[in-house]
């Protein structure tokens, strides 16, 4: 068991946490990785299956929503336009966003195929942060095997810190990586999961706040302090640059227009830990519910019928909000208290905000 | 009866229109005007009414959609975020946005006090355009004796032309005025109805298209021949400026996402009549359903439930944006041909379209 | 001397302040109010002038941002299209936006009348913050008279806390207000300043953090056990709702397209004080630059020219985006700190911050 | 020599043309195409070259805009937050956008090594078109070897029709494909050039107008006549879908804002064909001008230094609206003549809009 941010006595939030705190408390849910740690290649990439079977052929209604564009995010216009979600999500390094569209997309086009309802048109969602301090990202070593290997691997367990898309990644300075957390909701009397998972590679040092103490300052100071003659020389963030990637999920009966509401609110959280959307840290927010799913034209085969959604009263929505924003915050602290020191390409240490905690 | 763009034997479009083929067409729909002329005040308001109750309490689905933001409408930004209209919609000339704003938030303060819940927060939508080629703008007349006059005039078969706020504004060069369209669009079996109100105030004369016909190159030719003394020269539209404001209602099932991709296809009516979205014209549409109200807290007493929505298949979504843009098109001919002649306040004279058809 | 948050050695951020940590501190600029105290209306208008000459012959580089869009504010759209501000901005109460837009266009109207170049057409930006838990607001008091008040009283050094539009305002179920701040941005070797100025309305009270502090817990803890027959219960804000306004202003050589980018940061500092952007909360943000201004045709006598513009270079944007950040949170600390409590219209207690800070 | 639009006496607009009516009348603009029949693939690539240096140390001043975000273009959300363009712009087709994105990178990393500034982060600028009815599109057939002969056969004079990108596309039912078209923009005394290219895809076969005339009923009318036992039967379009992409390029001193409206008025030269954006068919627009280009970190070896844009006056920018409008209507009348007639998968006719003209 990896130790999270509540094991170390910090608690984000005040509203209730689902079963494992993570995305996959949202039934359906699964996420995958594939961690890649070859010579200078330390990098991966992570899935989430919004369900098991195939989203083409029955989209998830679905949000996209860009805080801060400086970044390279594929799928989000058609997400946005139609308000559906075709594919699972999947997140890599900035240079392998080609590859891994080109992988998504054989891999649905492949299950379309199996499903005898062969797909001329998809919209892969490929979410990216800039490994480059830890992975040699030139490389782009991401491709149809790793692709393939998380979404075999998916599941409602997921590992969290330095692993899949999280490999190379550095979070406020510090080792940052893939992490998890959830909310329960409660609306007209049944509950409800939001979930959120991110790709944390933003933020700097100094900004660094956790649980409302501005940690990022000490940690300057103290490493500061320790700094003589070690092996390697700690590395820092001077700029929050790098990217945050955040994926929400929820059984949350809401209309797109909300979903985009919810996921906004993941800045939030985002702010919490003390960053300030940096110019160069693109902030992209995809949300999806598992309710709402709006069978395609292949599916039906009836006659041409109305759809019904079903959607929370919009002033019950704060409940969302504050979930969402929470777990945010909670999701980007796990993401960093599980990823262990790791060496950057130039020999630079990242540590892990573990280090820092628990005294 | 006034003679409209059909009966100069002018089609618009292929699709079926409603019965009187105006924006009442939609059952509940309701639209009124204050014609004022008053010396150098030639202007007036216009109010659409989504139906006969109070809309506060509860609100239509709703969008708003900004083609080139060069105006001052008011409301729209929660129209936007909440996807709703809670008042009747008003148009009228540029500097009497903030008089007009004050007679509907008057206006629904009362009917909300009436209907024993008063209302602290009002999000009145005010349409304008800019008639000071016709009007003396900066005297500011309209207020609440004009709007009560337009609310309480309102029908179901409202006049067109140089009425209410189509009074002073100019169209391609050409008078302009309020016109108005329908369509009907079948989906699933049953029959539903498009539309759309206009307020003309845009257009350069050389650009005038009708029904394919490059018109507005002709009418100048025309009358440069004919200027010879006259009492009053004929007056021209150099520049693509002046604004059209387009309001678009339906009886459709539709979400506010829906909605927005729905209107925003009414530039495509604009440009069927010649022109490219001037830099000083703004181009405004605010669409509304009288499908899937959304009761609000003070109406619902009950617990809280979901609601429910019912939405037409997004491959079906065609016929409405085609129906709109058909509608667009033969509201603004409809603004034209209706408006007679007008003199401006230099004394030049705003032609009526209606003098060069129909040879 | 109003006494301000750094007065209780609380020191938002790490930049550092202007010379009177104002949004004034920017050449130029003023600020003034209207307040008003006459039976239960207990509100006013705040105006913001980019500078002294007419801002309609002379517009200012400028970008508005709708974080959330739940509000009344008028006048965004066109400083969104054309990336520039004509009129001075005004923040009042909801129900009075008509009003004070109205008495804005008036003003403005005038001023182009005695510059010799009448005006036909005018964009007032006007925000504004629902203030009827202290204030009348169905009165709809604040008109010409008010606003003309607040436009001779504007001057460099503007009264905080509860004064103009912060009149009546509620912020974390404490007494909000009218507060403001700023901070030094050296770019190129040059230093810079950005000021800004909000009207706090927002907030539950158990979310409020105090420089990192979770202080809003706190209170609720230390009133519900004080609470023992007292004339006035004290008042909690349950819910996030009720709005922010905040203007930005800044003599930084910025683009429409750069400047947006800084407002939207505003975010995180509203985000630091604890909130998460509630559904009924309206988070609009106004900025304008002193630099890059853009002569209007009417001003211009001379041939056809290109404008020259400057621009900080993309990658120092981020010290401007950090100024942003803190100077939001200050100056939302100082509106509250500054505000002295106020008593509701239902006689309940609005607090100030300033009793729980100094312990 | 293709015969062109103007050939068979149609001449779109009213503004002058460029020397070549091609986007390359912009000076330093080329394209150049890959085109694919092999078997069932018929298919390409077509890149679009700002300029001959690096684009990524020297980005272009650039502008996106979605019409209708139903695809799967890439690269258009950093263009819209940082308003630049830094890598060359490729169209494909719908499932070859990962492929091609990878090429693109690819070429990009290998310029910027050359160029002795390795690149860590690039934001390819990817288009794509479904040409499934054509082309076997699930083959995926265009990568690396394809991209790299479209770039080294980039020129001035590009080729028109069924050619790269345009390999496989359907126009109103006909054969559609590349085209382009340009104007020449006169502002204080100087003269610019507007170009655009296409990618044409689009348009129900009932809605073609040509120069104002309905030929699209026209066609139907007569091609169904026609069909007695011929081989294979002629192709129509029922359904507005399939995309069409616009690149507008220019040397005109604009700010990105400023292109951006530019960019949203090529929707009315869309309309002038008659089309009014189905639900299935993306219209996607990137602009951008080879003025004000802004030069990276890692080319500035000098201090921080402001940078200086031109801008023409705001007032003037009609006669690029125009220009953008008529080229854009030249340019998909381009596509389609210069086509020849293609078979489909199901054998059926895809013919040439030529064939209907010059009668």
């Amino acid at each position: 068991m990896q130790k999270r941010i509540r094991d170390y006595g910090i608690y984000p939030g005040r509203m209730k946490q689902g079963k494992r705190n993570k995305i996959t408390d949202v039934p359906g849910v699964l996420a995958g990785h594939c961690t890649v740690r070859d010579g200078e290649s330390r990098t991966g990439v992570t899935v989430i299956l919004p369900g098991t079977d195939n989203a083409f052929l029955n989209p998830y209604t679905a949000a996209a929503y860009v805080h801060n564009g400086f970044g390279k995010s594929a799928g989000l216009m058609q997400i946005e336009e139609l308000g559906t979600l075709e594919t699972p999500i999947a997140l890599t390094n900035t240079l392998n966003v080609g590859r891994v569209w080109d992988a998504v997309a054989d891999h649905v086009l492949r299950e379309c195929e199996r499903d005898g309802a062969p797909a001329l048109s998809i919209n892969p969602a490929v979410g990216e942060c800039n490994d480059s301090r830890i992975n040699r990202i030139s490389s782009r070593i991401i491709g149809q095997e790793q692709v393939e290997y998380a979404f075999s691997h998916a599941c409602e367990d997921p590992e969290e810190g330095a692993v899949g898309a999280g490999t190379g990644t550095v979070c406020y300075g510090l080792k940052g990586g893939i992490g998890t957390a959830s909310r329960v909701v409660e609306i007209g009397g049944r509950e409800y999961t939001i979930g959120v998972l991110v790709q944390s590679n933003f933020g700097a040092t100094e900004d660094l706040v956790v649980d409302g103490k501005a940690l990022g300052r000490e940690i300057l100071k103290k490493c500061q302090r320790e700094e003589t003659g070690k092996e390697g020389k700690t590395a820092f963030s001077e700029q929050d640059k790098g990217s945050i990637m955040s994926i929400l999920a929820t059984d949350l009966p809401v209309t797109a227009r909300q979903l985009k509401r919810i996921i906004r609110r993941l800045g939030a959280g985002i702010a919490r830990t003390g960053a300030y959307m940096g110019h160069g840290s693109g902030e992209v927010m995809i949300g999806f519910t598992t309710a709402n799913r709006v069978p395609s034209v292949k599916l039906r085969r009836e006659k041409e019928e109305l759809r019904m959604l079903a959607a929370i009263p919009e002033e019950t929505i704060n409940r969302a909000f504050l979930a969402a924003a929470e777990a945010e915050e909670e999701a980007i602290l796990n993401s960093m208290v599980t990823a262990a020191e790791t060496q950057g390409l130039q020999g630079e240490r990242y540590r892990s905000l573990a280090e820092f905690l628990g005294e």
